[in-house]
């Protein structure tokens, strides 16, 4: 019997759970035998490891984190630490090794395809959305949901007290959460690492709006864009109306999945073990355009998924 | 100065303030003045409106319902009824007609084209996803997840109680809705009008699912497969667990909507003015494989748009 | 080392397992061993049961339902079925059990003190809030934040198509659900048991408020007032506007528990492991007056909790 | 005919609108107008105010923030200030002025009453339950469930990485959201600025607690602690563990207000109107062991209320 490793790594994103649950659902009827290693790819290399039948994953589709455990892992990213891994998988006799998480994950397993003959398949699972060759990844749309609700009870206080409130959300490097988050909640300003902020034209935005009846303010704001603390300052100073920021932070992580997430939770897995059951060589599942598809890791890696700036400009358009 | 007029009409969907700010945010740069008609179609019978200016529409966007009001309409379905729209538009000066709606409000859309050289334009809002010519209607998104978040309440009494739960979802004569939610709740069994219903194959499925230690079952069931009550009691009769029906209602149809049903009304605004600035000639909006399109509201009128079937065997396999 | 039993019975209340947790965690310290009787009192029949450790109710303060499973059981209203439990409970050398549910689940218990020496201590765990000796059960505040939850949506619905909307709630025979719903949800009219329908008054209610300008409007009933189908249509008929029927159901015993239900659980919890230590007699905690109280088994069961129908009225005044 | 002012001041807090609501609906049955006063206690200094009709508070019984709006006053606590502002209440033939607010606000409201013979009447509305006189205020049980939902989500991430969280919640110089906010996470420990902050003890507790198998921790922190960052640094130094700091902030205040708000917005309101009506001396209503009850206004400015540091016992000790 063939047997399947699977770990979650990285940041937890809501849906890793749902993937899990579809990776065993579908994988164990066509006679794939699943390992999990758990805490992230730590577990890879001290081969901390439980089997995953049909009822392990019951009633995990709803939880957000992850079963398996995350981890950071550092001595991954040294010859020795992926060597031990290695080992493991050896020991085990894993043939596919599915690796859940994001882009620094995949960067990991690249890393380990190039000392293992194994093959690893990658699936996108992460709230920032920044995996090149899908559209969205697992969790994305769960975090830009808990990102909204949170703004839209700011909203409330901003409204009240005629202030401009900027709420910093995560992302990391780059501004997908930040885009959607934005344009979900109408926000007069998204700001995105992707485009160098330019404070003047913050302020004259603040003040038109103000002249064309607006008596609050939201500007949302990547974590990637900078020091955000300093430029709530600096925009208080300039245009003298009342600034307050608010960093959502961890919230962004948990949670019960989306819908959406969910679904794509479900077809990713179903999509994985496809490319597993016909050793496809090194693949990370994806959507693009509303189909499933999988892209070869080592292109995923290496190429920076762009952010749509029409999106960018609809989005203050609208909010006029 | 051209002047368009805008109306929601039908089961109101979480999202369609949402597309009335992005039309009039739109439509007002590029000098188009909008006419809001209220109460559905009896507004424009009637001649009840009011302007919409920027600020008209300030802090709707995450606001359930429709601002503009809507109402079911008879006199519409009439001859004499089209006729009265017709002269109220006239009367208003009215090049183009934006219809916020579902399938019902797009065929009255169609027969007022017959009557009238308006061009009509059509937005999909929906809860029920019934729409030819696009992957997704506003307000779809909303109301799975608010059954979901329904369904999430429900399994904690089905598991501590080991109960099989039926729950009914809307989507009138169509199980998109069922589909979607029972995907995403991990439901072991989806009845959607566009099978017909085995309850053979239902009794097998629960014991089987008892044999493998599931210990409670939650079947996704959209209104449109028929008398649900007496379902329920057959199962329970036939199987001998104890089975319970929760009609979910009219809260599916609420509440602030998603990130998804705010950004595709914004998508379907920008792109409805796109449309009647270029004077096009009677079309819906739509997204098609992660496209904005349009097509022609006679033939969104006449198609019936297909279920996929394979996402409801996926579901019933992650399901095991 | 004492040995005191626990059991959840009857309709499952979010917060049971909070009050699980509670009890174990107090009682484990001061030497009291906890044993957990599965599925309600069939459990104490049949004996089935596991001990409760410190970690065997870790993460469980946020789950909805019971981790102890719950069951209705006829067997347990027999003498036979009684002496079977009894003789479950001399077996396992219990010296008190500890009953966490509401008010038929307290009858059954004070049946159990009729046949065996056994102290029987009760923790009001039900969403209808019908526990004599205490002005509030652990779980109702959450059920009343669901159903509200619910009525705003609906509320979108409602004004947007100027409709009456009769939400009925849960509570069994009685109205304290639908008096704290009501109340907080802005109704024009609750209808409870405790006081009889008159629908001519209903009538008269609805035509005045839309005299003074309400577009929409919300009842909250009871279950327990009857047939509401059949008032839905007749308030229809009798007034000529428009009237829907919501049901909540289920939705309502589920979900996480609010902070008010999970500090009442600790709190109850605290009390009823001190009345174990005790050794008191065949008591019920509650809180009365914002003080932590315990009341014998047999006046809980004996008595009625009146329906503050002061409150009924200021409902009604504040939604003029 | 009387009149009564009415304003909201400092921070907004959910429930404010419903008690606008509850007074204007009590108020004008018996005879008395309501005037309310714009933007804080700037609109009692320039004169900004509207009248409150039965209709005017239509439909605001669940949204957050404040209608009337709020604002920070500097002038206010000036005697030029409080003499403009004596003068407004003077030209509008104000007789009694109520204030919707928490412990600034009355502080504010007592200035007022040595330069006027005007009575003022408080209703306590805040999110940090900092009022003399009352056992809750308005808004304190809505912010708690926000913190908790937010803690919920972040427990996800805690339990995915083995971490320990400090979660900062808000509530100005006391612990109070704190502790409830704590007791109800099922925090292993609690900080509030009433106890000073031993952090050796807190390593032992971690230390132990990880000991007996927990896997992560959540330390729930007041703002009035200190500089939290700094603390969570000491926390990962002197204990190995990963920690992570999340600062809720300003969702806290915003949100539609849970049922118990609601209802206590309404009894506040009934009482407010009540203590007007008998032409009562300056007087903040509250509810102390469940019952409506009604304090000196110097006297609920001069105590301080007394945190129930029992509950922090008990919350401890179920978080073992």
């Amino acid at each position: 019997m063939k047997r399947v490793g699977i770990v979650t790594s990285g940041g937890d994103a809501p849906g890793m759970n749902a993937v899990i649950r579809a990776v065993v659902r579908m994988a164990l009827p066509i006679g794939l035998k699943v390992i999990g290693f758990q805490n992230g790819y730590s577990g890879l290399i001290t081969d901390q490891k439980c089997p995953l039948g049909l009822r392990s994953v019951s009633g995990i589709i709803n939880f957000g984190g992850t079963i398996l455990g995350s981890r950071r892992c550092e001595e991954f990213k040294t010859d020795k630490g992926l060597k031990r891994a290695q080992k493991t998988l050896e020991k085990n006799k894993i043939s596919g090794l599915i690796v859940i998480g994001g882009e620094g994950s995949f960067a990991g397993a690249l890393d380990l395809t190039r000392l293992s003959s194994i093959n690893v398949y990658g699936v996108p699972c992460s709230i920032d959305n920044d995996v090149y060759g899908t559209d969205e990844t697992v969790g994305f749309d769960t975090a830009v949901n808990t990102a909204l609700f949170a703004i839209d009870r700011i909203r409330d206080t901003a409204t009240s007290h005629n202030r401009v409130f900027i709420i910093e959300v995560m992302g990391r490097k780059r501004g997908f959460l930040a885009l959607s988050v934005g344009l979900a909640a109408g926000a007069e300003k998204i700001l995105v690492p992707e485009i160098k902020t330019d404070l003047k034209e913050v302020y004259e935005l603040l003040e038109e709006s103000r002249m064309k009846g607006k008596k609050s303010n939201i500007i949302v704001a990547a974590e990637g864009v900078g020091d955000m603390r300093r430029i709530a300052k600096k925009i208080e100073k300039n245009t003298g109306y009342e600034v307050r920021l608010s960093v959502l932070g961890y919230i962004q992580r948990g949670g019960a999945p989306t819908a959406r997430s969910r679904i794509l939770a479900g077809l990713f897995g179903a999509k994985v073990v496809n490319l597993v059951e016909n050793e496809r060589e090194n693949e990370v599942v994806g959507i693009l355009d509303g189909k499933l598809t999988s892209t070869n890791l080592e292109v995923v890696c290496k190429n920076r998924k762009p952010l749509d700036l029409n999106l960018l400009h609809l989005a203050e358009k609208l909010a006029t």
